[in-house]
């Protein structure tokens, strides 16, 4: 039988000149597969048949919409996912669930190998190879882009020679990669890390700059899923795309930093995740009423490291699954609403609410009602403080005090 | 001699009655010390013929406001300290420094007690009170609000009684606290968690919903220390005055969040840090270009845990002295420029420069000039993935997948 | 209806008093509760019949042995529970599951206090406490020990004076609490640090320095779980109990330390645990086997974190549930055989084999069979060390060294 | 002028023809540098006048047995470094001190390359280049034996064909690694992990189960530096020779495990540390008693991370600068005196004292002479559990019980 490879397709230049390339490299069929994660652009079926009209013997495609909203942006959610606590893992979330597709892909059609026109600074190699090989570890992974110093402009050329139906003259001067959790867009003249972005790097987000009038709206949440809209009941997927569509008018989610790559360097990157952020936002401040308190400062330590581990290439690995463990226990309280205001780039709870909530009025308040013990306080202060008060007394002794050090 | 006694002094109605009832509960002299760390109002010297007018023996004035700023606030910023990701540690910051001239003054004159005005419910007792055991352990506390259940109309009528020169009609409909890192509201309307705070809460910020004209600034840093705004040399305090006044006109730093106090209630804060959020958000975007990406997550860990030090009271610990060198060395490169657009309610970094900048535009760029050798990349993506992929084949024995547990 | 309290009953002279002095004091009715956690000694019939004689209403006595094994040992198992890096939590362990066989008296009976005989400085007053307060809120919480400063020699007056049929000159020197996990002892000349422990502290290990012949054994387990000893299969009990005599005829399970106690002081401790040092030992080397990488280095940290809350008394909180189900996620694969022999008060590890190991011969090798890829490696490491090599063209670009801080 | 290579020169075979090797392939000179970190064998002479026999154009030696136990085992004892909670990081501790003298050479004699001679798939080959890119980013690296893939065979061939002055016969049938810190050994029958290593492994240790009469002695530490041993003053080198000496001889120190090595394989490992065991044993103790709780309980995380920075590696990065500066702080008040007693493999510490001692007799006894204030337990023990409290609360209003989950 003749070997197969499965390939990654985005519809693109250099995905599509790969098809042919591959076949001819390795005598291989090539198989292409691309996945809706709610990128936008052009239908499924024109992508498909641009891939079968550039050589593939099969053209997969998989509208994994919902299961990308699901299965990858609500764990996310649930983790409050920011890495470098501002990034919220727009492309590392949509890598896996496309892995998943190429793997089973792989197996339906009994190939040997995948492909992904990934280059070799970036993380997303990472994220393909390192996810082939954790969920199919016999694959073969080929990356031609990398591994043949595949350029930009020898694709063009070889689409020319070839005759491939791509339209070589369209080029944006960013690299940009979207999906339903947001819009990352890196190079061009952002490799100043002086200047700032102009307006025409955006696309999901309005200028906050613009006046216009505040959006206001309840968001409801179960369990750490948002399952309702100022009361309408919504899909995880209408959630995020209902908020980037509010809050992206709002100009909310604009991101702009400096971030550390897995493979050593770093790079300028700007980004908008408009219903990223306001969901997280709402999901941070539901946490902070309703996780008692030990709980909630673990968590960020566990959201950190699960932040690194999806951005790092690491979505199938057991640490993973574990935090996955750990966090899908701290959300059996989050459930309440909250009330966000959408306005000039900024998402802001105003207001929170529901029978989970630990904000105990009757203990918290200082006017009639309280029911706090206040003599208790006194002996919690004094054994609160003893460690520090006899590692002071020590200090005392030998004539130094403590926190003079610095 | 006659016991004596040094009470933290602030000028309003609770401590001002407390000089004369602890005098005569006690029959200590009180010595009332105030310290000014930029909380504004009235002027020290009112203050501290109040203090004597009331039965001080002496009062004591401190214009602590560079002390604060350089030894309080400048550390907090340099851990990018965010209490539950949000909150700049204003209160916190500033009773250790308090504390700190309360031992003095009780050094000075010999006293054998410090007496502060704290209910029992709040941190703030906690701050005081361990502070001075760390500081001087050999020291009492004395707490009259919270252990002798002391209310506002009890304290009323005891100055009407005695005629003491304090204003008791005006009184805030909230419970404030400020100095020059920000300003904490709660109590009032607040304590309904689903009621916005209206505008009137608000003192250091402009409603960032008003249209106005972006302010652009360039912040130069100095191994961690703000040293110039637009090229003109300010000290920390300076620093921090000066953005509270052009980042609070843009309606930058408000918050809002149900908060978890150290005494194990959750209650619900207002916060207004317009020069703490400012700088905070230019230094974290400067050790993004400057920190080694090892070093910046493992110092996010030790912010989270020096923000909840400092907030449980902990400022002089052994552990906190123990931070802060990990703090300061890592401080030693965050040097460069930030610039920084203020508007809307934003802080928006917009360039950083700098010859500390681990940033290498030869490294990143996907243009002419590249210096990465794509070569490298394979061997590390196959070993970086390697104890995921040797999981994974155990799983395939066993027939199950990695990642299909939840 | 009369009250009722639910006392912790031990048998002994302290709680045997409190059951006539709750009595007297509060006018209720007084049920006497006794859990058998395997600290041997007395008969739980004797117990029971001790209790009414005092003057308890009802006598409940449980043998929750297996329950204790199971629900409480074994996740301390699978966390490698050793606080301070040495104790495994032998009577911290016991005081949930008492906890929660007092509350469930108390709702049998109709109670509306719990009653507990500990004193002020330790942290078994937290563990009874705060567990019950986790359990079942609404319940208050008597200590007459600690709040009525009870002594032993009020005690004995009490006993006389009533004639209670308890044997009063029968007294350790030492104060011990023990139960099949291990065995604790304090006070006494152990109060003095610098003395080493005798021979008569110990009662479930011989003299290690005696010479006598090794004893191997094979342990398997399974998901965690030790599932037979030598190829016989045994309960978790079991297993701790065969172990305890095993390894304790071997002298091994001695601890001495120094320890923090969780109100704020540092007490000295002598702890036997045979059974558990050896459990946890073999299991340790078993997740070394069969465990990831970066999964066994966060688990560390949840091992430390899992340890600390079970000390400091929050076996029953939000934070502890959590970290559970990280764990109980780590364990699927921990499955295997340990050999382990047991000599002169060690426990070493000397083979361990079974399907879910991840280790590789052929990976590892260095002879005939290799099938690790070494051209792999150099991009591994090159990019392994780019952050560093970065951070270090910026020092030498300044003229420095990194590493010649120190 | 003709291009240099300074090679890390160990008087083996491997290294021995490296270096005619070398200067065939690439027509440089090659400098052999040798390292004495107290490995032993044959003298630095020998070793030197065979690198010139084998064609080096200059032979270094460096005696730097001081500097690698003031510079290297000294602050890993103060890290109570142990790799997996068991490895003390023998190797990886010896590697950053020859690549100093590495880089030193290469200025010297105006190198522009180090060569080394370790293998792919081991922890070395990333300590010696990772190392070399942080001292001297500007050099290049040679790995012979990884990227050329040299092995034994072609090697002896080589030897013999050149007529070195080699000894090809002998061969032991392990891989061994041996510093004054300690002695690594694997590969052989080692590489069945079921299988016990026998006596013919160990070097630096007699038989543990011999029977012989036990050695105590009085370890003095003054700031985290042994700095006596039974009275008499030791430099930190002759206090682990003396302790490898004293401890080797009752068999202390013994380690055998499976071990997750950085290039992602686990591999089998047996190791002896005498010294190193017996002085972090005492050293854990001495801060026991020295450091305040939540210092040691955060020390604990840094301690965890510090080793898995040097396993991997990053001894000269700017996180471990950071560590560093962290535990220097720590280890201010680690003074005292720590008795021990050395008998069958164990280092049992029986007692610890001095003036940094944060033990307070008054407060911990239960005997005359209590200063501890039990009064203020009980509402330490009510607040610090009252964030379960409130969580229990929410459980039973849904029925549910906290703590059920499991």
């Amino acid at each position: 039988m003749t070997d197969r490879v499965v390939l990654a397709y985005s519809g693109g230049l250099d995905t599509s000149v790969a098809i042919g390339w591959i076949a001819e490299e390795t005598g291989a069929e090539v198989i292409a597969v691309a996945v809706d994660v709610g990128q936008g652009g052009e239908d499924l079926d024109t992508i498909r048949k641009r891939a079968l009209a550039c050589g593939a013997v099969e053209a997969v495609v998989v509208d994994a919409r919902d299961e990308f909203a699901e299965g990858y942006c609500l764990p996310a959610l649930q983790a409050n996912a920011l890495y470098m606590d501002r990034y919220p893992l727009v492309s590392a979330l949509s890598r896996p669930v496309i892995v998943r597709h190429l793997v089973e892909a792989a197996r339906r059609y009994d190939a040997s190998t995948v492909a992904h026109g990934c280059t070799g600074k970036g993380n997303d190699q990472v994220r393909f190879e390192v996810g082939v090989g954790a969920l199919a570890p016999d694959l073969t992974v080929l990356a031609p882009v990398r591994d043949y110093a595949w350029t930009r402009e020898k694709a063009i050329a070889w689409a020319e020679r070839r005759g491939l139906p791509i339209d070589v003259t369209a080029r944006s001067p960013y690299s940009i990669d979207q999906n339903v959790w947001g819009r990352a867009v890196e190079t061009g003249f952002l490799e100043d890390i002086w200047t700032a972005p102009t307006e025409d790097v955006y696309a999901y987000t309005a200028d906050p700059a613009e006046p216009r009038d505040p959006d206001e709206l309840v968001l409801t949440f179960d369990q750490g899923v948002p399952v309702a809209i100022d009361g309408e009941t919504v899909t995880v997927l209408q959630a995020v795309q209902e908020l980037n569509r509010r809050a992206g008018a709002q100009g909310v989610g604009r991101l702009d930093l400096v971030e550390d790559r897995l493979v050593g360097i770093k790079s300028r990157e700007v980004y908008e995740a408009p219903g990223a952020i306001a969901l997280i936002t709402a999901h941070q401040e539901l946490e902070n009423v309703t996780l008692e308190r030990d709980l909630a400062r673990f968590k960020r330590q566990v959201e950190q490291r699960w932040g690194e581990l999806v951005y790092d290439g690491l979505w199938f690995s057991p640490l993973k699954e574990a935090l996955d463990s750990f966090l899908a226990t701290t959300q059996q309280h989050v459930s309440g609403e909250i009330r966000l205001v959408l306005h000039g780039g900024r998402a802001v709870v105003t207001g929170r609410r529901g029978e989970e909530s630990l904000y105990d009025f009757h203990l918290a308040t200082y006017d009639e009602g309280d029911s706090f013990d206040q003599s208790l306080a006194k002996g919690f202060v004094q054994l609160w403080g003893l460690p520090s008060k006899i590692a002071a007394r020590r200090e005392q002794l030998a004539g130094r005090q403590l926190g003079s050090a610095r």
